[in-house]
């Protein structure tokens, strides 16, 4: 029987981690623009194809043939290759942190017979779906999520590297944060509130408001939501200065007799500082606290992961933890187990026990675990 | 009678405070590219001429018919300055900062009679003739230096205002600090060794090492010498980030397609927040001590200087403490009281005892005191 075809969008870290993953069963193609990406994936003897994917014609013409497609591309394109999907009539699952509200695409999605799930991560991702899984039983009145990837060889200043589009990182550091407290959506500067937070295998670290909660607002009413995004302590200081003093700004400034936009300067600067080196092993750590009533008794849900480099496939903590969240919705969709028409956030994978279950089955076959603990408060 | 005439390159915050000092007695010119920075002189019946002094040729004419030159332009123009001066066969003061030793060009001065000092601001300037005159009497081991001048109001993240030629504030931040222990010179980077200093008017400053004992590594032979900057606590380890990152430097960078030297962004996005408000006030700060024996006793002499804006003319402290010190040997100068010819570094001033008292005399009646205080060790 031929195998059925999946073709990945972007072949960053998540990327192929995501390609590795599905390549064991199903037919795998996967687009880059950039060919030095594409030569391990090669190597494995999966399919690549170098191709410029800003290009939308480029973008369509990667998707035919494909069963289902997987975007894995930085988040500033996500919209554009949700949008090509639809217009190709391909299902997808995407992980781009796209800076949209995709929910528009909806009605052309379910008029074309298609399931789109984007934001399908760890996180976003799977703080939506467990937050969904639990809105089923109870009634929720608190959710907060803790969570970052980060290096385990701690560099100053940054002692940071960015596990995925780094473009996207910054994106955590500008774009304003929105939370709900008391029923009222709050909306205050990223990289506010540092907060220090213990960490058991780590020890301290820090934690900031980031805009992560996204289609949480709108799915659930929640009256206490937050998500904040953790660092090594310090770092967040230093970045709230090069916010503060414009380096992150897309104004073009006159510099030196050119015009030239801050955050392109410091992008060149930063990003080859923040990647990480052959081999440099990250981790990913996840805290979620769910708190409410169950049966009418007072409880709390406290999730925890944390997830380092798989030293054995070289694949980087956050690539399994997001590519993996990925790939477990694939599965659900190419074996026939999520079949909802339209363009969805991952909380509607929560909503249903079977596919939730699936889902952390299939992670903790990856080594990829979340551990539960009940507190009745 | 005439009077003599003296051009002033340069109408910064410094060279604007030197003009209206010497206006009383001597005829001025002052030069500069920028129109707007000349029109409060000219409103004071001050005669101006706006004309582009990074041109060789602009900068020998606007030399012709000079009894003396003032120099008062940013470190990088200062050695063509000198050298105009001493081709136009002019005596000449400079304040700039310039970052090369201008001692090769004391054979040219001697040859046409001139006499030029340089360096001859508050730091560095004021350190250097405070310790040449200690260095006539005594045996000097030890000179320590703090010196710093600040805005009041405090606005995170820098917590400071350039008030001088901001290009200059950051070769202080990037020049290799050079100074000198048990009578080896030792090479740090700048913004190194931070260390907390109680200042009785302000609270705790901080002192990171720059590069400013220059000549005076030259001119004695004493064992232990430094020179440290003072800032407002927290500013120097965001300026490191800075320099880490990248942003200070002079190499071009491709950033959105552009080659860009980082220096040029940040200096247009700094500068600006890094500009004196209107009626914004400052402070100087200096704390010289100078240690050794004299007459075969171990003492030390402590100098502390805490000069601060002033409201009625609405000069800066810092155009007030390296101004008058410019003006106190301009004087010296015109008046015939300092007649040695070559190019000197300010410490030749502090030399003569007659001179010193001069220049702190000159000092105290514009109200720039420097208190000082004989500790037996």
């Amino acid at each position: 029987m031929n195998k059925k075809t999946i073709t990945i969008l972007g072949a960053g870290l998540v990327g192929k981690a995501i390609a590795e993953d599905l390549s064991r069963d199903y037919q795998i193609i996967v687009c880059d623009k950039d060919s030095g990406r594409l030569t391990s994936l090669k190597d494995q003897g999966i399919r690549t194809c170098q191709t410029d994917l800003s290009d939308y014609s480029s973008l369509i013409q990667s998707m035919k043939g494909a069963d289902l497609v997987v975007g894995a591309l930085p988040g500033f394109m996500g919209l554009k290759t949700i949008q090509a999907a639809i217009e190709c009539g391909k299902d997808m699952v995407d992980i781009s942190f796209l800076p949209e509200d995709p929910s528009g695409l909806d009605p052309a999605a379910r008029e074309k017979n298609l399931s789109i799930i984007y934001d399908c991560g760890v996180a976003p991702g799977m703080g939506n779906i467990i937050l969904a899984a639990h809105a089923r039983t109870m009634e929720v009145t608190d959710y907060r999520c803790y969570v970052g990837g980060l290096p385990f060889v701690r560099e100053w200043p940054w002692q940071y590297k960015a596990v995925f589009s780094p473009i996207d990182v910054i994106e955590e550091y500008t774009r304003p944060a929105r939370f709900i407290v008391n029923g009222d959506m709050v909306v205050k500067e990223a990289l506010s509130d540092p907060e220090l937070i213990h960490v058991e295998q780590i020890g301290t670290l820090e934690a900031f408001n980031s805009d992560g909660l996204r289609s949480l607002m709108k799915s659930f009413k929640i009256p206490n939501m937050i998500e904040k995004t953790l660092r090594y302590p310090g770092c967040i200081e230093y970045l709230r200065v090069l916010r503060e003093a414009g380096f992150f700004s897309y104004e073009e400034v006159e510099a030196g007799g050119k015009r030239i936009r801050p955050i392109d300067l410091t992008a060149s600067l930063l990003f080859p500082q923040w990647q990480l080196k052959p081999g440099e092993e990250d981790f990913t750590v996840m805290k979620i606290i769910i708190s409410g009533h169950e049966h009418g008794k007072p409880l709390s849900y406290e999730y925890t992961l944390f997830d380092h480099f798989d030293k054995s496939t070289q694949t980087t903590s956050m690539a399994r933890t997001t590519g993996y969240t990925c790939t477990a919705a694939v599965n659900l969709m190419m074996q026939g187990k999520f079949q909802e028409k339209g363009v969805f956030p991952p909380e509607q994978l929560g909503m249903d026990a079977k596919s939730f279950n699936f889902i952390i089955d299939y992670l903790k076959k990856r080594g990829v675990h979340y551990e539960v603990k009940m507190i009745h408060t």
